[in-house]
Parts: structure tokens; C-alpha cells; sequence
């Protein structure tokens, strides 16, 4: 670990340090059932925070594009209910300020990386935001980006590598492990790995979930859900909630392998139940 | 040609069918000499539109970052003197009912093609938008971003092949010419070429301009400059003023061997005038 | 054109000044018909060259490998027929003494331009030479292996341009066509261009020939198949022969539109018979 | 680990079971000291396999081409006197036979991994080879190149990642993590990773190398000098000597994170001493 990482600290959580964050749920929230159930497994493994998205940024504008605002609140909802912090995707300025009652830590998509109107309105906000790498994006470009935000007094920022585009079509996107220590050295912001983009397919998440861990990440984005054969976006790389506790004990041996830890007892939860 | 092809017509200038569109100028507006000399030469050259941006989208934030409304201003100027129409790139769903007494044609950028909300904003708008492909996009991605634009009911919608990332380094992307006869099939819009950014360095962009034409494009986006040396961005990649009407009488002479023509005289130019 | 290119002349066929070489023919010689069929249309076109692989370096073990020796004096007996030259891909060192009654320039292919030892051999061999671009390759590392053939004092080296690979599926390849320049004016070495592999597809052949064409190819390496439904080896992108002149007749066009030509009668087929 | 592995044993050492094979050493074998020590390091890590190449492809016909059989016959000594196996490059056919008495374990380079005829002649030796994969080939055409290796009846065939050609530049080659898993499972034989040629700078080696262990990799093989700076090719991506230790012990913990093991007690170098 870099002694010069800055810790970012949201609602008591501190990631940046030892201890991985786990972040987990599905591509999008599609109904109560689904999010609350996915929030209990998610807390039981030892994860953090809840993922899932309302607003969704399809290829297609003919794809599911999210529940909106309903969606947001159900996730809220599921997450305290359980002890967890949120994170969602945000696409458009005027959502982040109503946003942030539903939202502990905001997603700046792969799509929007170079959106800089975006990511100027998020320095303002100062809100915590997750900065996910371009598909076609370098490293440079990257950081570059986070610049944008930390320039307007922000500096609650935290990094995402989710794969890259390459000519490699067995899986969506190529993981670009190196990216991870590069990054974390270069700007000295926390960096987390997004297994379920590069691999496109759940066979190899877990492969790329360890990778990144080993590669020294300071947590996990893991898409997963209770039934992915019937998700509406992206379900063939959800990782089936049945399999997710093996999947976080086999990140946590890695972890402890390189000095880090998953906790396996959330203590926010506990805090909050 | 295909017979298919729906033409766009921005004032009375019809894109799509035998003429090829010229349009050209620096990559920003940086003062009224410059983008008059600018204007003028590509009115002389037959070029129809006069491009340069005043809010620019730069990797950095510490890069210059435009003029903002007072270039924009000066574009209108510059190009009614001159009987050009302007193109130039629009960031924020904002900017877009005010920037239209400035702007004929709005580009979205490469960073912003799959910026959902501002295709749709353009959508609702009716406004002529000119969809440049992702860097790091699929021709597949770039139709279906299209799409958001088309199902709102604007159909004065042109794409701008501008050359995709991949390992070589020799030129800053390489220009992906396969595109523009596929997009012009799939999508039935007209496409134009920017043999500029791909390039990267002036001395490939003729080659590029000329393997555009030939690949069937229906219009060329160019960056030229009295004096690239003196540029304030993409200077490197900017065909000098002098030398851009001995550029644009090769790509004459190729459209010629295509069966398409680049005007002489500026038709409108005469009549604005 | 290049001042200081150097024009490689074989067999009284100079590439490299202002006219055009077509190189043309199927991928693989499967039979006398096909190949004498092939030559009589390659010819009547105002090519020069008829291809045909013997030995083929196929990506799987299971497909048709090629008609071997056999093979090659088929070619040779349907060029002779018709005063074209042959070009053809050799493997192997053993192979190139005995191949050269049959073969007028022997073909390095992309998968073997880094095979140090070939390079050599052929360097030592002084036989003429066209080295194809790895589809995984820089433009450096391009010329650097052309230089391992000059070094042992061969300067009968052309270079091919066929397509790099990128993450683009719409074509097989992506062609580079600021390649052509970049590669003749750092080396000083002809460039032909093979939009066949690059395109994969026959649909976008005809687009990428033309760029290659107007970018400054000094030939173009094309396949063509009198009937590529039954091709035993990439008949997707095979040209149907009874098409074939039509391309070249607006390769022509644009080659005119450069400055350079593609002769309509081939002078050393009249010589030949 | 997939239980339908075939495992490869070379003299004794099995490759694909839960004991994961080390591989290091220079890039070239330069002189008796430099082989002697290293092996005398990668010995006391548990290492078993010794690298070095003297026939050196190069990218460049000026760059440093390795000390030949000498060389070979150094890298023999320096591994018997520490009881290591070999492993070493072999370019041409001609070469495997008298080859077999200084190295055990042949590898094909990335450069000639479609190198058909070699590929063919590996598979008639019957000698143990590491097929390297190529850095613009997908898995497909890897697994396909080996099966021209397994069609000949060799099955003792390992497969190595070593990085893949992207648009990042920060690190050499991207390292395709996923592809070892793929491989794995539909090819069923031993993957090795070479974290050196992907990262391209020392820096990065560690990252990669606990990447590769996490996803799965049945062996390492690194590049190490006792004095980089002096190292006569690929210097910068060199681990020192020195460190080489701390960097094992760090992979062996990873190793047991995901139930396989690096030996501490090289049992073949008792045997052999």
C-alpha cells in the first residue's frame, strides 16, 4: 500500500486503507423483492455498500433504462434496512443535488469519463464519486479526468477500473490489472476493480474479482443478482447471489494473501440496525 | 451512392447527395483575425461551412479551454461575411436553444457520443447535429447512438467518422475508412470524414482527406489555421491556411474519380452576400 | 509521389513510379480452371501479377491447407499463359531456391514478418520480396523487419499493407491507410495494398481499395475467385471475377485522380505471347 | 483447478497440478557470471526452471542477438550446478534437435506463434514446448496454434500469456489476466504467465505476477538480472537479483490464497546435487 493514499471517508467508511470495500448488487434495481434480497446477501458476505442502477446509460434506446426515481428509493430503502451505504450511477447534473438523499457515493459511468461538464458539476457538489475509466480511454486521460474534479475542491474521489476495449472477444472488455497500482501511484486516490464489465460473461468473474485484489485494489464493484437469467440488463454477468458468499471468502483469502481484508462482520450495519 | 440515402438539408445546403460538403477552421476560436482569414480562405476553397469551437472538450483541465459565447459570436460573424454556415460542437443540453442563432449544425463529440441525456436533448431539439463515433466505439455503438437522436423525431442527422484508438502510435488514431460506406448502408444518413483528428500530425491529413473521399464520404471536417504554430490547441494537426486550397483541389479531383463533386464556386456565399 | 523511392523492377515490371501494379488472384489455387479462369480475367484487366497461395498458413490445422508444388505450377503455367508474373506466400527457407522458377515475387505474410530467420533467408536470397504488415504490428516494427531483409543487401523489397487488428468486428481488419505514407516515405520502399483481408467481407472491398489508392499505394494485392461460394478458402472476401474489372476501372479513376495510372493494356503480356 | 488438466511432467517435474513452476532468469544469457548467479537465486527461491535465450528474435536486426550455442551451453552448466531444468527460445526447425541436450523445455516465442512449419515440427519432435501467445492473436487462434503442435501427436504442450497489444502504452502489453482460466478450461493444458514482457517496467512486475497467480497460472516465468542496468536486452523490465526472493515469497502466499503452493525446497535440485 501507498502511505501517501488519500483515505476517502463516506458516512464513517473509510476505503483507501486495509480494509477492501465490497460493493455489490445488480446492473439495475427492478423491483423491491430483488433489491431487498440482494442487500441481505450482499451484508451477510461483509460488503458495504449497495450498488444498483435507476438511470441507465443502454448502448440500445431501446433497452430497459431503469425504474428512475422509484428505483433510487427502493435502493435506499434495502440499504438501511441492511446497514449499507448506496452507490448508483448519476448521468445528469440536475439529478445530483436531489440525488444525494438517495446516494452515498456516485458513479461517473465508462461512457461519461470524458464528460467534463459532469464532472465539473460533481467537483462543485462535492459529493463522493467513483470515477469509472473510459473503455477507450488511457490511463493518462484517466486521471486526467479525476482532475477535473478534484480541481474544484473535491477530493472525495475514487477510481474504477472496469476493463478496456481491445480485439480480445472472449470477454466484453479486457481488465487492465496494471492499471490499478499505476493509477493508485499516479494520483494517490483509492482504486476500485469493476470484474463484471471486463468479463461480460459470470464464468470469469471470479478469476478477474482475485486478479484485482491481488493486484492491490481497494475494493470490489461486483454485479450480482437472485435470479440473473431473468435480469433485464446484463444478467448473463451477474454473479447468481447463491454463489456470491464463496466468491467474497475466496477475495478475502486473496486479500489477507497480499495484506489487506474484507471484514466479515459489518460494523456499519450494526451501527445502523 | 446509395439511393437510399436520406439527405439532410441545413439551409438550403443538401448533404447527401453528389456534393461534398467542405467544412473547415481551427479547432477554437481564439480571435476575430483569425477566424475571418479562416472564414474567407474556406469560402475561396468552396467550402460551405465554417467550423471552430468555443467550448472545448480537453483532455486536461488546465488545457485552454475556449472563448465560450463571445467565440461563438465571432464564428457568426466571420461566417455570414463570408456566406458559410457554422458547425461547431455543443456540450450541455443548456447551451443548445441559445447557441442555435450562432450555430447551423451542432457537432456532438467523440467524448459525448454515448451521453445519452444530451442525444436525446438533441432529439427533442430539431436542431441539425452531427454525431462524431466514439474513439473507442463500435460502428454498431455509434448507429445505436444515432438512434436516440432518430427516435425523437430529429432526422437531420449526420455522422462523422474521426478514426478509432488502437496500438499503433504513428498517427493519434487511425482513421477507420471501412466505416464510412458501412455506416452510409446501415443508417441510410450521410457521413462525414475528419481526417484531422485522426491524423494527428499535418502531414498525414492529406491522405486521410483523399482516402475519405474515395471511401464515399459525403463531406470533409477540417482543421486549418493561418498559423498552427501559434495554435492554442490541436495546433500539430491543423493544415495551414495556405496550403488548404491545393488540399481541397486533390479531394476535388478524387470526388471527381467517385462520381461526386466539390463545388468551385460557393452558390450561397453569393446569394448571402 | 516520392522523389526518392526506390522502384523495384521485376522481371521488367517497375512498382514504385507512376504506374499502378494489380496484383490479383484467388487465395488459394485449388484448380487448373479456376486458376487459368483467374488469369485470363486478371490480365484482360491490365494486371500484372496473378496470386495464388500453394502452402497456406491457416489459423487452424483442420482447414485446407493449400495444393503445395502442384499448385505452384499451375500458377505458373496460367501466368505464362497470359504474360502475367507471380506472387505467392513461401514459409520456409528450404522452400525459396526451388520455388523461384515458379514464384516472381514470393509473399512474406503477416504472421511470419516477424520470423527472423525467414527474413533473413530472403535477405540472402536476393529473390524479390513483399513483406506484409502482422496485423498485431507498429509501422516500426514493420519497417525494422523490412530491414532485416535489406541488411543482407536484398532491395527488392515491397511492402503490403493488409489491416491491423483493432477492436472493430464489422471488418476482418482495420485498415490503416495512413500506413501507405508513413511506410513509403520512412523507408523509401514501395507500398502495395491488400484491402481483401482487411475488409473480409467482399461488400467493402471495392471502399477500401479506393483508399488505398487515393492514400498512395504504389499496387494493389486483391483476391478474387471465379466463383468464392466454393471457394476452399476465404470466399467471404473474394471478389467475384466477373466484377473484378469494374473495380478496377474505378481504382483506375482514382489512381488517375492522383497522378499515377493503372495501364488498360499490359504491354508485357503482349510481349509474352 | 480444472481436474481434467493434463498435466505436463518434464524430467520430473510436474506442471498442472497444485505445485505452481518457476521459471526465471535473463532475457539473454550474457556471460558466465550473470547465468551463475541467477541460477543460483532462482534455485534458493524454489525455483525450477532456469531462462535465458541465446538466439534472441529481436525487433530490430541491430539490437543484440544472443550468444548462441555458447550461450545455450552456459544456461545447461549454471542449471545443472543448482539442479534446474531449462527453458529457452528455439527459432528454427533446425535447431530442436541438437537443441534437446541444453534445454528442456523449448518455448515459441509470441512472434512465431503461427509459425505453422515450426509449430509442425515441434509436434513431430516430441519435445516438451511452452507455445508463447501471440500479442495480436486472440485465445481462438492460440489454442489452434497449439493443436497444430497436439495434432502430431506432442502432448507436452504448456501455453503461456504474456501480454497483449492495446492503446495503453503505460505498460508494455496489457496482460489478458482472463485468457489464463479460458485457456485452461478449453484447451485443458497448463498455463503459464510472464508478467515481464506485459509489464515492460520492473515496477509493474509484482502487480502482474500476483495477478496471474490469483487467476489461476500453473507457472511464472520471469525475467531477472543481477544488474539491470547493465543487461544487455530488456533491462528496465528486469527484476534485480536482489529482490527476486521477496517477490516469490509474495506470489507463494497468493498461491495458497487460491489452494495451490510454490515450493520452498526445490526437491529436484537435492536429487540433482
Amino acid at each position: 500500500m501507498n502511505d501517501n493514499m488519500r483515505h476517502v471517508t463516506i458516512r464513517g467508511c473509510s476505503i483507501g486503507g486495509p480494509d477492501l470495500m465490497v460493493m455489490a448488487g445488480p446492473c439495475a434495481i427492478e423491483s423491491r423483492e430483488q433489491i431487498f434480497a440482494t442487500a441481505e446477501a450482499v451484508a451477510a458476505s461483509g460488503g458495504r455498500f449497495l450498488r444498483g442502477g435507476a438511470f441507465k446509460v443502454r448502448t440500445s434506446p431501446t433497452a430497459f433504462q431503469g425504474l428512475g426515481w422509484d428505483g433510487w428509493q427502493l435502493l435506499r430503502e434495502a440499504a438501511d434496512a441492511h446497514g449499507l451505504l448506496t452507490v448508483s450511477e448519476i448521468l445528469e447534473e440536475e439529478q445530483i443535488e436531489k440525488a444525494r438523499q438517495y446516494i452515498d457515493l456516485a458513479q461517473i459511468g465508462s461512457r461519461n469519463m470524458q464528460n467534463t461538464p459532469l464532472l465539473k458539476a460533481f467537483g462543485r457538489s462535492g459529493m463522493p464519486v467513483m470515477l469509472k475509466r473510459g473503455f477507450g480511454c488511457t490511463i493518462d486521460e484517466w486521471l486526467q479526468a479525476a482532475e477535473y474534479i478534484l480541481q474544484e475542491g473535491n477530493e472525495d474521489v475514487l477510481l474504477c477500473e472496469r476493463g478496456i476495449r481491445t480485439f480480445e472477444t472472449a470477454t466484453r472488455f479486457t481488465l487492465d490489472v496494471a492499471a490499478i497500482p499505476i493509477a493508485r501511484a499516479r494520483l494517490g486516490v483509492p482504486v476500485i476493480v469493476d470484474p463484471s464489465h471486463a468479463a461480460g460473461r459470470r464464468d470469469w468473474v471470479e478469476c478477474l474479482t482475485l486478479s484485482g485484489v491481488a493486484a492491490g485494489a481497494d475494493g470490489l464493484l461486483i454485479e450480482t443478482h437472485p435470479d440473473p437469467s431473468e435480469a433485464l440488463s446484463d444478467g448473463p454477468q451477474a454473479v447468481v447471489l447463491s454463489e456470491f458468499p464463496a466468491l467474497i471468502e475466496k477475495a478475502r483469502r486473496v486479500a489477507a494473501a497480499v495484506g489487506r481484508s474484507i471484514p466479515v462482520a459489518p460494523a456499519v450495519s450494526a451501527a445502523a440496525s
